[in-house]
């Protein structure tokens, strides 16, 4: 270790995540603060159907505050701290593009930064797509916007698609597909 | 629009991030506090090298105290908020493992996590390696760990590799190498 925690205080507390703040003692007897996103984790969806072109993901066309712009992105959402990843899984899918799955594949975890969060994302590959909405979040802007699959590998491979969750989740995706042909 | 931004200001501010927190009004009336990462940008490297066995990337084992644990991942850093991302590109490979690169190729940027973050991150691929060390920062934890670009491949794709910046940048690079035969 090249440093030790000396303090720990909650800075601000979000309806989902907080910041803590930790103090850090340096070796040359120094201190530096530490800001830690304590983060209860979320999910992330590709939600894939079939056409006569190929597959197609339901991807969103939502406002990001931080950016302050619509991005395109895959459905996901923050669990409640002691939410079940499937069952937030299956919420947020209805929420989010109204439709539900009846089929959940398990791609793995990510990290989206572990530089400044402990967040973990579970990516779900979700099929068997039918029509079962929940009311979206108030404070949500969301529309769907379905992609062929095969246009958003080009996209998450060339840098033209930037969301890190959506990139790894097609990209798996894709490797799922061709493992189980 | 769903909501309108009533107050803005910082509640904490790190050595290279700050927390702004949005109170925001709902339709409903109600109001509700909202915390954006305000953030510099990063650089993330992929130094890549010839071995007998293929190409291998040097990546890191650092610890990182928001996981608490010692993870797998690229190289990478935070940008100074006034400072080029290839010459941060540059420091930052050479503090972290020792070598310069005389080649960099853009391999485009992502965002990590748009929801709380105005984080981009832009990768490259680092090659022509020299030996050429900076000193670390002082409250880093790192060693370098050259690991087989095919063996990581099939990590970022089967879950094993979880940090979400290794996972794109080492998918990028074997696209770009896979165009550049």
């Amino acid at each position: 270790m090249t440093s030790s925690n000396l303090t720990s205080r909650t800075a601000w507390q979000g309806r989902s995540w907080r910041l803590r703040v930790d103090s850090l003692l340096l070796p040359d007897g120094s201190s530096v603060e530490k800001g830690i996103i304590e983060h209860p984790g979320s999910v992330v969806l590709v939600p894939l159907r079939d056409t006569d072109n190929g597959p197609e993901v339901l991807m969103l066309r939502q406002y990001r505050l931080a950016l302050d712009s619509h991005i395109l992105e895959l459905p996901a959402g923050t669990r409640g701290w002691t939410e079940d990843p499937l069952a937030c899984a299956q919420r947020e899918l209805r929420e989010e593009t109204g439709f539900r799955a009846d089929n959940f594949e398990d791609l793995g975890c990510c990290w989206p930064a572990p530089g400044l969060s402990n967040e973990t994302m579970t990516i779900y590959l979700a099929t068997s797509l039918q029509s079962d909405p929940l009311p979206q979040d108030s404070d949500e802007i969301i529309v769907v916007q379905p992609v062929l699959l095969k246009e958003l590998i080009g996209m998450a491979l060339d840098g033209r698609l930037h969301d890190a969750k959506s990139i790894i989740g097609i990209l798996r995706t894709d490797q799922f597909l061709r493992e189980s042909i």
